[in-house]
């Protein structure tokens, strides 16, 4: 078996946006992808492709690209590598529901190599709940501990503390959510597991709309008023500070001429910031606040 | 005549914040500031005033810090200097007006040096319209110049380009606002330049109180419906855009265990994201946004 090329890579990277964007307008049941195809002066582009009129999702989109060029010299440097071409390729999707009890999503699955031999895989796929509920965490880890296991017993622990700590405030001293799992710079060492590696991703691209799909439709059922709606402002400034500020993606994108739009497709529609909030003693927004911890196993969560 | 000392600029910057406060709780009339002291772990602390009630001002604060202790290493590295003491002293104000016809506000003086001898006044005060206005924009930078021309007849032309260049997003390619002064590490090679840069900062801080007095007075009276709300919550948005991706301030405190409620006290009270945004051709949010650019010189401005 011969090595994948890059170009059959994003190809089926397209057709998982594909995918993705049938399911999550069914769960929806009224909201439409609408589509923006871009191009990148330097090489390549993408289609972006933004959520729009949805009962359940409020603000979001699925974006694919696949760009090549001169690798950046910030990419080189860390790398101490000589000038070479890149070609990356990835889906990347952030969903903000209306309702403050269905949580926000994350997913990306991404592929990058160099003209030099240089490759590797990245993802990941994390829950941000404007509310913490512990059957929905185990829920969700449990879901994608099952797709790791497939591939690799090592993976779960792994990828899940790393999701830990990549997804983490620094300057609030918390996590932006429950967490789930994140993974970069996987280099195959044969073509074997260059395919175990790429199926992986998949996996986890498959995933994305069932786990999804499952808390649209169990969550957007749930009762929520003003304090609900308020509280979830405030978390959606708490996702912007993280990524604005910390998110390794975000700041590579804008530092090095990305596609602005694209990029910042990952904004909350509104978010809120109020000096000084402390949530209320025994309310459910301080027992958020207080599990907005890293290292918490949430597969035994019984808190 | 000798050298101020550390402590006799901190104390005259506390009465600065004193001043400032008195004079925007009149200018609003109904708005108070409430008081938040806060101590430093390594060193200081410092007086945080959030602005509460506001019938003009919907939220913003007035920060005095006068903070000390071992050299942060960043800073320590980017001058290639050996461990040292520092002590850092600054007033601070952020305000976000309710009406989109009142512009946002930020001004900053501060005073920094080390127990080696380096020392630096820095500082600036600068304007974000949510609607540029001609004769707004030449008042704001004319009443600005009038200040720095008492103290060099370069520093306003210095420091504007300063402002141009420092509040600049650039992942958006335009600027935050229309500017102002900003300077930094102006360091004195005597003891009467010294007092001539206090005082220099010293009256940027009294001209503050006056310039917003005018336009809360004056802008506030203006009408606005929902379509000049929804375009106020747009620019808030790239406010936060700015503070939070390429603010030095902002990301130097964020990185250094800063106090995060007086670093963010900068944040809106709410911004808005939409995808691609584009303002109506011909209108006044195209005429705003085509102007938020470096290097126009506001004080003969007649577009």
């Amino acid at each position: 078996m011969s090595r994948r090329s890059k170009e059959e890579i994003a190809k089926i990277y397209m057709k998982m946006q594909d995918h993705i964007c049938r399911e999550l307008e069914l769960a929806d049941g009224s909201g439409k992808f609408e589509e923006d195809e871009w191009e990148r002066p330097a090489g390549g582009g993408g289609r972006t492709r933004i959520f729009k009129n949805g009962s359940i999702i409020e603000k979001g989109g699925v974006a694919f690209s696949a760009v090549h060029g001169p690798t950046p010299d910030k990419i080189l440097k860390k790398l101490n590598l000589d000038k070479s071409e890149f070609f990356a390729t990835g889906v990347s999707i952030v969903l903000h529901p209306k309702s403050p009890m269905v949580p926000i999503i994350h997913m990306n699955i991404r592929y990058f190599e160099m003209d030099n031999g240089v490759h590797w895989f990245g993802g990941g796929i994390d829950l941000t709940p404007h509310y913490i509920d512990g059957a929905d965490a185990k829920y969700f880890h449990q879901e994608v501990k099952n797709v790791c296991d497939q591939y690799d017993s090592n993976f779960y622990s792994k990828f899940k503390n790393w999701a830990d700590d990549y997804f983490y405030i620094k300057h609030r001293n918390e996590t932006r959510g429950i967490g789930g799992i994140f993974y970069d710079r996987l280099e195959a060492k044969d073509d074997n597991e260059f395919e175990h590696l790429f199926e992986f991703g998949l996996s986890i691209g498959r995933l994305f709309p069932e786990v999804y799909g499952y808390f649209m439709k169990k969550n957007s059922q749930l009762p929520f008023g003003e304090n609900e709606k308020s509280w979830q402002s405030l978390r959606r400034g708490r996702y912007v500070e993280f990524n604005l500020v910390w998110d390794a993606g975000t700041k590579f994108g804008l530092d090095t001429n990305g596609r602005t739009e694209s990029i910042l497709m990952s904004m909350p529609p509104m978010a809120e910031w109020e000096y000084m909030h402390e949530p209320e003693i025994g309310s459910k927004e301080e027992y958020t606040q207080n599990n907005l911890n890293k290292g918490i196993d949430w597969l035994s969560f019984t808190k």
